[in-house]
């Protein structure tokens, strides 16, 4: 039994890469990968690349023929067992005579959880299921948070010198990491569904917000925090709206200005608090029906602050330029703290150089 | 060949850590360790325990008896050539018939540098010297200041939350990191000929400065940079003053204050730069001259401000806790700058986790 445990796990890595591949496309859907093995071999493999298309199952089982047939499928989310966009995966399986199926993990929806393991069971398939379970959830962050939270992940990327410097009092922050922590950045947004900021990162700096240094064959959504709606649509964001779309969250949208960016192309969404300002508890609720799974924000220290102390920041991922700045703009606009206990702990992930910077994953803990 | 350069690199290892074992004692003497070597196996090894007690040379010569003779010496450190407060090594592998002597490096004093291997090969000796010798430099770094610089080699301390903060706004600094870091930092207090402090951090925290966290034979001299004499005889400074030395440096000692310190226990030293403050690198010069060989410095973001940017800083060691406090004192206390281009770059020479913090060694680029 040892040994299979360690054939599992290998071809649970197998499904795994496979998997991956649709990092930066099957969203609203979650990335699946599948491999079918027979007698130690792999006799197909497959994976989901785009939401409406065939799931990871249909594409193994095509390749795989009639060798399928008392193969084990190794599946890194357990087969669907309902009509989607596509029939449902545990019925082709079921056809196609598997013997066995492995599923990393069970289906995060809390009203399906289980069922399309059951009804593999029931047609007489053996099934196991946890085989490399936290590396299938982490591949799917944002999917387990929407399934099981409503909201979309949310991944917070900062840039700072190592004396927590991200950006000079004249506001100058370009750049203060180097050309690989910022590739390395544009890699994360690729992956997400929708890249967030704030209006006072787009009037400060302008950006474009979309994903440049590293080839993607999708631009996430892009949006904007801006209660006032002070942008307007000679930013930069509208350059690009072709190709990647604008959300503007705003308090209110009963102005003049709310007309001209819709003129201009942006979409508005009116949220507000009982302060007049965006409600973002609410707004990641919003964005979470609307099917984002992974939101990568990236703003100022005020909107940082604000995402902080509301409880909407699940990651961070922090840049660490080797150097040091002294005065100048902070990471988040919290506090001030009256004890340390106030303080938001986190857990580091990772730890790594990128170029000459370094990179911090951790998470605040619950 | 090729073995005996794995051969002279393992030997020179052993010596290495033997003289690691002077790390906290030696002062103001190098640490030097050596190892006697006859047909592949060690005869004899020492260590320098103290300063006016025999070099590592002549405990190993002692240790190895009359298997001295034909044997290879390994030393960390160029033999001494002159008569100290011992006579020259040098003089005394040669009257034990040493064959061969291997240096890791050269004596770094300019005016001897080469001396004792020179003195060596006179009497007939095959020396090699540069086995290891960044590492053998890195073990004296504060020696090898002093010899080259005239001034001791200063490490900077700091602890910070990952976001820059030292301390809340109302002074609240106990403890950012936790207890595996600050034992950690008490290591390097050990290793340090003086730990150094400003008065502000004297007023904030009412610190004692000595070493506590680890085992050591000897307590650092205590410094503190106070120009107008701020401090009191009532500070715990003052409480271990039996044990540890404390040095005041001020810019006036025309004051009865400056009576009192000194009547207390205090040391006084006065150098008033033209702004009226402490002239920093001249103190640092001072305490060379004094044979201070490694500082140790633990301040606030004002006297860390004025060490950077007077370029007294040769490397810091800074500790980062994996948690965010938003607003709050900064380790720097630089700048305004008003380009990116007028920050301090960092080399990063080493990242690691302690308990749950991080902490970087890293230096100013030159």
């Amino acid at each position: 039994m040892a040994l299979d445990v360690a054939l599992d796990a290998r071809f649970m890595a197998r499904a795994l890469k496979l998997a991956a591949r649709g990092l930066w496309t099957t969203s609203p859907n979650p990335r699946v990968g599948c491999v079918l093995v027979k007698e130690g071999r792999i006799v197909g493999e497959g994976w989901h690349e785009r939401a409406g298309e065939p799931h990871a199952e249909v594409h193994a089982l095509r390749a795989a023929g009639e060798a399928a047939r008392g193969a084990t499928a190794y599946v890194t989310l357990e087969p669907c067992s309902h009509h989607g966009r596509t029939p449902p995966c545990a019925d082709a399986l079921v056809a196609a005579g598997v013997a066995r199926v492995v599923a990393a993990m069970q289906d995060p929806n809390p009203l399906v959880a289980g069922n399309g393991l059951a009804r593999l069971r029931a047609a007489g398939i053996a099934t196991d299921c946890g085989v490399l379970e936290n590396e299938a959830r982490e591949l799917n962050i944002g999917f387990v948070s929407r399934m099981t939270r409503g909201k979309p992940w949310v991944r917070l990327k900062t840039a700072s010198t190592l004396d927590g410097v991200t950006a000079l009092e004249n506001g100058v922050s370009q750049w203060i990491t180097g050309p690989a922590a910022r590739r390395d950045g544009h890699r994360w947004r690729a992956r997400a569904c929708a890249v967030l900021s704030g209006i006072g990162t787009v009037m400060e700096d302008d950006p474009s917000l979309t994903v440049r240094e590293v080839d993607t064959p999708r631009q996430p959504l892009r949006i904007i925090v801006d209660a006032r709606l002070q942008l307007t649509p000679q930013a930069r964001l509208f350059a690009d709206i072709e190709r990647s779309p604008l959300l503007v969250v705003c308090a209110s949208d009963d102005t003049p200005k709310a007309r001209a960016l819709r003129d201009a192309g942006a979409e508005l969404l009116v949220l507000p608090n009982e302060g007049g300002k965006v409600d973002l508890p609410a707004m990641f609720q919003a964005l979470g029906a609307r099917g984002l799974n992974e939101v990568h924000a990236e703003s100022g220290h005020k909107l940082n602050g604000s995402l902080m102390r509301e409880g909407c920041v699940d990651e961070l991922l922090m840049y660490l330029a080797p150097t040091l700045l002294g005065r100048g703009m902070g990471l988040f606009n919290l506090g001030p703290f009256d004890t340390l206990a106030q303080r938001i702990d986190l857990d580091i992930r990772d730890m790594r150089a990128v170029g000459r910077d370094w990179r911090v994953l951790a998470r605040p803990r619950a």
